[in-house]
């Protein structure tokens, strides 16, 4: 009993070790060893649960998206108008990178980045994410107009195709320019574009 | 003469080899030696040029800012209206990447996820490229609308932050999701947005 709780936390200590040295100083520079010492979990416990990298970065990948579908899914069953759940939205997608020092500001662009060719896996869960986001975002936008919450004029596709890519760019250009200003704008233009 | 002839060229070689190895691979998994290997230029010779991969990383994006700025400083030149001027910002910003399978799906997003903390230099040289970038969008948004070619309602800063983030974030998203819509959609959003 007391061996299987401490086999759980070894994992979740291995996992939370290398999700930190990925996203804040990058997949392809981090090895093994470096997890290894660092999470001070031995070599053989770790291998027991990941056999590779990649195994760790797919693990990784799955938790960061579950963690953010969570999020979204939860504000999305909320009793609020469809602008208070754009926000809200919004806000979920841009803060979450002010905590961590992601090497490109958004850890789903600093793992993309930083795998190249090397999981294909890994690269296609985070394809799906987006497109699901675009979805969720096309799917408020058409509620939102059909309730009359939103201006009726908003051509569905060519919005949301703004607003995903605009947040995905802030992200990262907020890190490279260190302008937290470009993060307060946008969401400024996003209101006035949907009232 | 000839000499010097095939020095230069052999440094272009060199830069252009590097470029592309740095863009469509990693910066972080490319070593000089697979950069001797593929431009077929010696190492001695490389290093005269470039003392590190640092070096080449800087000459890079240095090539690279200037090559996006002269076109882009021909088009604000030219005598359009600003909404022409814009659309064909737009286009400069976006299209390049159709032609390199680039890591990152930008250029410059490439470069600076893959060098993290390596190179200060680079990544100031980039932050100046994109700080630009939203100045001349700002600059143009109050010329367009001073000579009432643009809707006079659009809030300067708001509208810029919007628009370079979205370009950018295209860049990477059509990348990642392997959606060529988005850009098309993007570029209509900006025509309805801009009328």
């Amino acid at each position: 009993m007391t061996n299987k709780r401490s086999s759980i936390s070894n994992k979740d200590i291995v996992l939370q070790t290398a999700s930190t040295l990925f996203l804040t100083k990058g997949f392809q520079v981090t090895s093994m060893d470096e997890i290894v010492a660092l999470s001070k979990v031995s070599k053989t416990n770790i291998y027991y649960h990941y056999k590779s990298k990649e195994e760790l970065l797919l693990a990784i990948v799955d938790q960061l998206i579950s963690r953010y579908e969570e999020r979204i899914s939860r504000t999305l069953t909320q009793d609020m108008s469809i602008p208070a759940k754009m926000e809200r939205l919004f806000r979920i997608l841009m803060e979450d990178n002010e905590q961590i020092d992601y090497v490109g500001g958004c850890p789903f662009l600093t793992l993309y980045t930083q795998t190249s060719h090397s999981s294909s896996e890994a690269r296609a869960k985070i394809k799906a994410f987006f497109d699901k986001q675009l979805q969720v975002v096309e799917k408020l936008l058409e509620e939102g107009m059909e309730k009359k919450e939103l201006s009726r004029n908003l051509p569905v596709h060519e919005t949301a195709a703004l607003i995903v890519t605009s947040i995905e760019g802030a992200l990262f250009l907020t890190k490279a320019t260190n302008n937290p200003m470009l993060a307060q704008n946008l969401i400024q233009a996003f209101a006035s574009m949907l009232k």
